[in-house]
């Protein structure tokens, strides 16, 4: 389906540049096939080609000055966008997500892809904002949190709380944000995954769902309230459901999206079922964002020894919500 | 190896009379092959009878009067032993179970095999246990708390806290639980497992292990302590891990066992690997104790729609490990 393909290119930002996202992003491109898009990095071409040498990937970037440039390139070498001149290491990680991300938002690239970035190493730099997605929304001038989905072809999870201890999760839980959290998915899966009918389930919190409030109160007192008012607004939605029996191969087969009330309860299941082929989504942006679900892996950089696959599929995920979102949207217009 | 099976046979209890126990016990005899060890249930032998008919499950019923007849009649009928005379429905399902127990402590049978009880009955009709595996220990005589380790044949997890709320599992965690089950489980693989040398991991209670105490202090300060010990002790074992990475296939070729923080966090990749065949174990009773992982499904009961699956695991793995741990400890003496 070449005719439905976006021509425009997906951004792809260079992440921290003493973690493996220049490794990834190279072999993503090498190891390139008719399913993955033409897509163009910001980044440092004169550091990306020393680490081609380095990984053995024959002289493989090439240095672009616009995104409409990638196309003609991708086929015989990595398209890299320079960020901004005369910038330091951090100040271009920076300048990466902002460059890359104005280039979206002004049409000319596809999607956004992001490279893992060490938040520490940007917080010591002046970095002021609490993570890279909240980077991404403040650039994107929206208001209210932007939700995270994590997607594998078994398998979609968007975790309700995300990085905060399990006890602190448990105390920040409401329904507000169980309901945010549902709608931003009913719309994701019918817009950028092509859902005709969504189908959402709330996992609980509690072992067994609390059995009737006698393991916990959280089912009754903020779950049930938020399935309701889901359900209200025509989601077919469906919990609180006990967790431990809702992500097996047959549960699966009964929804497209699981809510998830903490990072582990989302993220174990994701990460035994498919370890190395999950995708971040961002929900609620006004644009398309995926990136790969590993970190910097500092130990590992320059090596040779990461695995591209999950930026291989944050990637191709990323050209087919694009492509199907501009469909969507162009279907209701 | 028939020569190395112990020619005593595993003693099954009936569960509750309204619940699937009946079903799938009938479905397990029913379905035996080579692999099922034989066993006799403590359970209405007329009772039985007519749920066989209603089943569609030939006359199958021979009701004995003592383990020692099981073996004779386990080719041709499930070996019933009724429980003592006079009692009423809720007073049966006790006596199986203490029945059934005395004679496993008596050596007349290999292992305990339990089906599943409801609580909330037999707390009506005057029970005055915690749970199944608290009256257990009390029949059994042991001061400390039995564990509960979950198994199919890709992996093991036990929960350090079982069933209290979430909030309330983290407050329940402690140093000296963790140990405790630490301990029990090298010890099980050891003798019940014939692993010869047991490889445990922890799981962490906090997402990403808590990042140094950046997302909680758990992993500082009550479980580094206890993998401390456990070390100190000789065991072999690693932790506090990030538990979402813990799961997937290649992580689970590292380890024997996993010790998991709270219920969920045991259960969710349990079922999620293999949600028919998990068998539930005690740990720590001075005898082999299996269960099915599944409740007593009232509104399933008698339909012949219950899987044995769980069941005909728990029969398999209980003279296995019964078995194994004469094995050993005859080696020991």
């Amino acid at each position: 389906m070449t005719e439905a393909r976006p021509s425009r290119p997906v951004a792809l930002t260079m992440g921290d540049p003493a973690g493996i996202g220049g490794d990834v992003t190279l072999m993503a491109w090498h190891r390139r096939d008719q399913d993955t898009p033409c897509f163009f990095v910001v980044d440092d071409p004169a550091r990306l080609a020393r680490l081609a040498r380095r990984l053995g990937i024959a002289p493989a970037v090439r240095e672009i000055e616009s995104p409409e440039q990638a196309a003609s390139v991708f086929d015989t070498a990595l398209p890299v966008l320079p960020p901004r001149a005369g910038l330091d290491r951090m100040e271009q990680v920076v300048a990466s997500i902002e460059v890359a991300c104005g280039l979206v938002r002004d049409g000319r690239a596809a999607a956004l892809v992001t490279n893992p970035i060490h938040k520490e190493s940007l917080y010591d730099a002046g970095f002021r904002h609490k993570g890279h997605t909240e980077f991404l929304a403040d650039l994107a001038g929206i208001e209210h949190a932007p939700v995270m989905m994590l997607a594998c072809a078994e398998l979609r999870v968007v975790p309700v709380t995300i990085h905060l201890s399990l006890a602190e999760a448990i105390g920040a839980l409401d329904t507000e944000a169980i309901v945010h959290c549902g709608r931003l998915t009913a719309r994701a899966l019918a817009e950028d995954f092509a859902v005709a009918r969504p189908r959402i389930v709330v996992a609980a919190l509690n072992p067994h769902a609390g059995e009737g409030g006698h393991m916990g109160r959280e089912e009754i007192d903020l779950i049930e309230p938020a399935v309701a008012r889901l359900a209200a607004e025509g989601i077919d939605v469906r919990g609180p459901l006990a967790a431990d029996t809702l992500f097996h191969e047959r549960a699966r087969a009964g929804y497209d999206a699981a809510l998830c009330m903490y990072h582990d309860q989302a993220l174990i299941p994701l990460k035994t079922v498919d370890f190395a082929h999950g995708v971040n989504i961002t929900l609620g942006l006004p644009f398309v964002r995926t990136s790969p679900d590993h970190g910097v892996a500092f130990d590992i950089a320059g090596t040779g020894r990461a695995d591209p696959s999950s930026l291989i599929a944050a990637l191709g995920l990323a050209d087919d919500m694009a492509r199907r979102r501009e469909a969507a949207r162009a279907a209701v217009a």
